[in-house]
């Protein structure tokens, strides 16, 4: 191919307290450099939205460092190698990793989380149930949560691309699924695209009522991407020896300072209960043994998903926002179209 | 001995909401009736008092079934069988289990928890250091909280029966130790009868700076006897893959309705921290050997114990508010002096 002369990017432009929304990054032209000995050029072609990014940006400490104002924001991507002059890379390999928000992507290596084998099945898959997502539930629930034959897995944010996971790994596993996911809409994708014995739309109200007639003998694993509201209604519900695993926090619009809630030790302990936060990156040696599990799964119509792709880079600074809005049904992605 | 004809008990005699007090209890005498086959009575030489205490009163579901009103008030208490017309228990045997607040106990052995083996040392300890105090805190650490050499082991009311022996046990396995206390006497007491390397006062103020520099390299197990405040400034402390053991909520009034804190959630996420309750009637079937391993420790003078004791069984109705106010400095026990 022609190198190309200009990459588009988003770049993040002033720091948010809490959600970002659009008017937080900003879409710039740069000049694609030559790439060096050792390095090779990706044209993405999907570029991810996730909750995640939301701590990224955010100025009080996470995981990693925080994006600084006018670098390209922080994000995972899919994309091919189109020029190489890095030994293990070829042109054509389909990588994905950090690569950024933005057209094209220089990388020495070390921003690529993996080189996606699965060339049978959509590069998109690579960024959702194939990619961390697909990885979060699979550790998540089976590492962290533990399930057994026949337990009853709650899992909040069911219908969303991580939770839609869990709900299907736990039904292969043998147990029992109870959905919570906002609105009609949400709750039946839960239910028919997904496996759900149960779905609760939280926003119906009677959540408390709801579980205990969806989870009769209480609740043995509880799968927690949101906090907030939700979480105290099914903490209250735990069985004995029940495992929490905490994953994400989306109903919390911020936490610095962190919101207030009724206390879990109380549960904990009458329950002889476990909490316990997860980190998909701290399974980053085990990504092959997730993906290639999870891979024949697709295969085998066992596993679903959905996923929700707009095109046009345009559209990454308010994709965040919208993903907080619960607005997409499936997992976000950004499609680029390429011209050279 | 001639069988005594009647037996002073302590009966509740109202519920409290929140912490017992003296006006919820009632001392009464009872006919001491005769015991029947498969039966010995029990002639209580120590009652004990624990924070537990408070759940076993509460109307609000918990562990156990509450004691009505009326009854005896539940306690783990020690003694002599003085009669028996059980094949297993001996006149002269020493045993420990749920006999209550009162001078004896008839048992058919389903309320014993143990028989006391360690002749060659006060039978007091069967209620504390090598009772269900020890085993809390030797399963709690050891099981749940799982430190390894070089961890930071944070311990809240760590002057108290439980925690006393949770950071010298962790002392034994290569822990540095960090104490909770309220006031300066029990600190003292943290450091030199029990070898915390560091002791803070959390009623002087300042505790998140205090454990600043306490955990430089923040908490990796916080044995937590407290929740409240206490907690939630160690939360903000935990290492990365940190344990949190809930053991106790002395610190908390009531849990009805539950109060409200900061949430934990993210804490937990971003330290890929476990926060797990821990019941001591979880542990009944390994109960011996952790009481083999903390007898050897203590006659090696390797585990040392501090015990308050006070006479008589009229001390009973407001020794629970007292443990709740930090009044006793060691193991609160009730002594009974019998004349017959």
């Amino acid at each position: 191919m022609i190198p190309p002369r200009t990459n588009r990017q988003v770049r993040l432009k002033s720091r948010p307290n809490g959600i970002p929304q659009a008017e937080h990054f900003e879409l710039a032209a740069a000049d694609l450099p030559e790439i060096a000995d050792r390095q090779f050029l990706v044209r993405n072609e999907y570029l991810s939205v996730e909750p995640a990014m939301r701590g990224w940006v955010a100025a009080v400490a996470n995981y990693s460092k925080p994006v600084g104002i006018g670098e390209v924001m922080r994000a995972f991507a899919a994309g091919t190698v189109v020029a190489s002059r890095h030994p293990e890379y070829r042109e054509g390999d389909a990588v994905m990793g950090l690569l950024g928000w933005q057209e094209f992507a220089i990388s020495d290596g070390s921003t690529i989380t993996r080189k996606v084998y699965e060339k049978d099945l959509p590069l998109s898959l690579s960024l959702g149930v194939l990619g961390l997502n697909g990885v979060t539930a699979y550790f998540g629930l089976l590492d962290v949560g533990q399930p057994r034959p026949g337990d009853t897995v709650v899992v909040s944010t069911a219908a969303g691309a991580v939770g839609s996971a869990v709900g299907q790994i736990a039904k292969l596993m043998g147990c029992r699924t109870v959905g919570i996911a906002g609105g009609p809409v949400k709750c039946e994708l839960a239910r028919s695209a997904f496996g759900y014995d149960e779905a609760i739309d939280y926003k119906a109200g009677g959540i408390a009522e709801a579980l205990t007639r969806a989870c009769p003998n209480g609740v043995n694993v509880y799968f927690d991407n949101t906090a907030g509201a939700i979480s105290d209604a099914v903490l209250a519900q735990l069985a004995i020896g029940a495992r929490v695993v905490i994953c994400g926090t989306a109903s919390v619009a911020s936490w610095d300072p962190p919101p207030t809630g009724p206390r879990v030790e109380r549960h904990l302990l009458v329950k002889r209960a476990r909490m316990a936060g997860l980190l998909v990156f701290d399974y980053q040696h085990r990504y092959e043994e997730a993906i290639a599990r999870l891979a024949g799964w697709v295969r085998d119509g066992r596993l679903r998903y959905r996923e929700d792709i707009v095109d046009g880079i345009e559209n990454c600074p308010g994709a965040i926002a919208e993903l907080y809005r619960g607005e997409n049904l499936g997992k976000r992605l950004i499609r680029l179209s390429h011209t050279n």
